[in-house]
């Protein structure tokens, strides 16, 4: 059984578990979660058990709808209802403040209780369960309309470049920069993909390595720091990587080292395409300056991973977890409703407009 | 005792042992070799417990004295003595044979058994240990001048940036790119050096944050890929780096990666310096193009320094050890004859001269 065969996010059949994969333990160990507990479900967020974006969002929906379901059966009136599920839903809130889609979700989550306000608890969380059913597929809708315009920016034989994991592994299905991959795989073409390990977590060996090479592609695994030396080899066609947050310039943020890759890939004059939901696309946010970027414990670059740490004791450690990509290095931006291309302000506009108007 | 205390490589007070740090076993461990049979010694290069092109000549010299020594007891004339001898070069030769430094330095002694057939087995040796020690003197002599030109493209208060170990311990003294930082220093200088990790064998994080640290200079460590991030956010005002070879044209191999930060201090309008003995400039190599790269195995990657491999089983990894930078990103190389800026053609091969009249 392949890492594939596996939802990376889903409400088992009973709808009285989240089922996730341990991705902390990939890619050497499986281990199916089956998590019915609050405390468990933060703890899986908050330690990176379930990642990546998306995930996140479909982890606290399904999360939020299994608090509703334990609530339900002591609170049968509307009010003590929702005072129980806003304590929970602030408590998953608080697994990973800086991550945009588990606020998302959550709040989406809280709009269906405030709207059916007139209706039975037990119908409220009928609609929550739902609704939690909705984002994951909605997630898989997004990844697989993201894979189907940017399959057609890639050729039979193209080599492509990766950073971090913006796989099936951060989301429901297919990924996002990952997407185009697959479907070009499902389509028979030949491709040949290269990995960032994506210091300091390994996203990209330890995930994005294994569930390319699970589905038969073609993939090799390279230090960050290798990745010009691939491009000056000619051996890349295209770039492709996620995003955490897209400015309204074209200006993004993603996984530390992304700006690099942008860099080398301008320098070879290789394609730079970011694959970007629309829900990641902030008009709010003016530029790459006003994003604010998560600073993480220095341990994660001396000691995760290793046995013995790597760095003297009281070296210090600037430890970014995202970095920002000027708007000029991008070549397009891969959505769920077709690939934007320079200049950036209208046409990422008109997606999320095409977005507010719904789905499918 | 600080690590600096440490000669990197000697020839202990008895002429009797090459002594060097273990430097596979920093920053954790602090283990100090004498060692004296020549499989120790060849083991030791290849091990990389001593490593950094000038240090691994400054071996082999000692290294190559020791082996005469031994034979001068059973070989007192000059012919078996030169058969043994040569038997000992090739040996020790053969230990990292892309190492430019490892063969110069061994034909260098051999050069002076040569010149000296005339004199007795005891006098050769003699000059033999005169050499070995000239040539860890000219290299203590050599890193001095890199600082003292290097600092001069420093100011008070700057950031600097460097990437894997051309530091002190790839040295006998001060190191290439660190020699600035050093003198800088000395001069009560403020200076902020950010240190690269250096994936895959984070010679940045394990030797020259701990030797920068050691010495009470401010040092961050980085991952490779936060490089473009400090320099973003204002920190840097100049890259220092070392370099394996520098071709004619000023193109240059070095650390894999290196390229790397070259084409984001670019991007940032920040100078970029190569510390540049003027034995690594080689000008029968006319371009980046014509350099060969050494590729390593894979599992410096996927295993090495972890508890279990980090990549699936199956996943290909490609694993240079160098690349190469275009001379464009160069804003110039600090040797021991001073600092080449473009073009550098002329430059170069004037500076080339100058040393072939010989040092100091």
């Amino acid at each position: 059984m392949s890492i594939l065969d596996y939802a990376t996010v889903s409400l088992d059949d009973d709808n009285s578990a989240l089922v996730i994969i341990d991705q902390t333990l990939l890619p050497n160990e499986t281990k199916i979660l089956h998590l019915t507990e609050q405390k468990d479900i933060w703890d899986a967020i908050y330690l990176l058990k379930v990642r990546g974006a998306p995930a996140i969002g479909d982890a606290a929906g399904i999360g939020i709808y299994l608090a509703a379901k334990q609530i339900k059966k002591t609170c049968q009136d509307f009010d003590s209802f929702y005072s129980e599920f806003a304590k929970a839903r602030d408590y998953l809130d608080s697994a990973r403040p800086t991550a945009v889609n588990l606020s998302w979700a959550l709040k989406r989550m809280d709009g269906v209780v405030l709207a059916n306000k007139d209706k039975s608890v037990d119908e409220i969380v009928e609609l929550l369960k739902k609704e939690a059913i909705a984002i994951v597929d909605e997630d898989i809708w997004i990844c697989r309309h993201i894979g189907e315009y940017g399959v057609e920016l890639i050729k039979d034989g193209d080599g492509l470049l990766t950073h971090c994991n913006a796989g099936q592994l951060a989301t429901a299905k297919y990924g996002t920069a990952t997407a185009p991959m697959y479907i070009a795989h499902e389509r028979g073409m030949k491709i040949k993909v290269f990995s960032d390990e994506t210091r300091p977590l390994l996203q990209g060996a330890r995930l994005t390595a294994y569930e390319l090479h699970s589905a038969g592609i073609d993939v090799t695994s390279i230090c960050d720091s290798a990745a010009p030396t691939v491009m000056r080899n000619g051996w890349v066609q295209a770039v492709f990587v996620g995003c955490d947050r897209v400015a309204a310039n074209g200006d993004f943020a993603n996984k530390i080292g992304t700006s690099a890759v942008a860099l080398a890939a301008k320098r070879f004059g290789i394609p730079f395409y970011v694959a970007a939901p629309t829900s990641t696309i902030d008009l709010n946010t003016k530029s790459g300056k006003e994003i604010v970027i998560e600073q993480r414990d220095g341990k994660e670059v001396s000691t995760m991973w290793y046995q013995k740490p790597m760095i003297a004791e009281g070296v210090k450690i600037y430890n970014p977890a995202f970095d920002v990509t000027d708007n000029d290095l991008v070549t397009g931006f891969v959505t769920e409703y077709g690939v934007v291309k320079a200049p950036f302000e209208q046409g990422l506009k008109e997606v999320v407009e095409k977005a507010k108007k719904g789905h499918k």
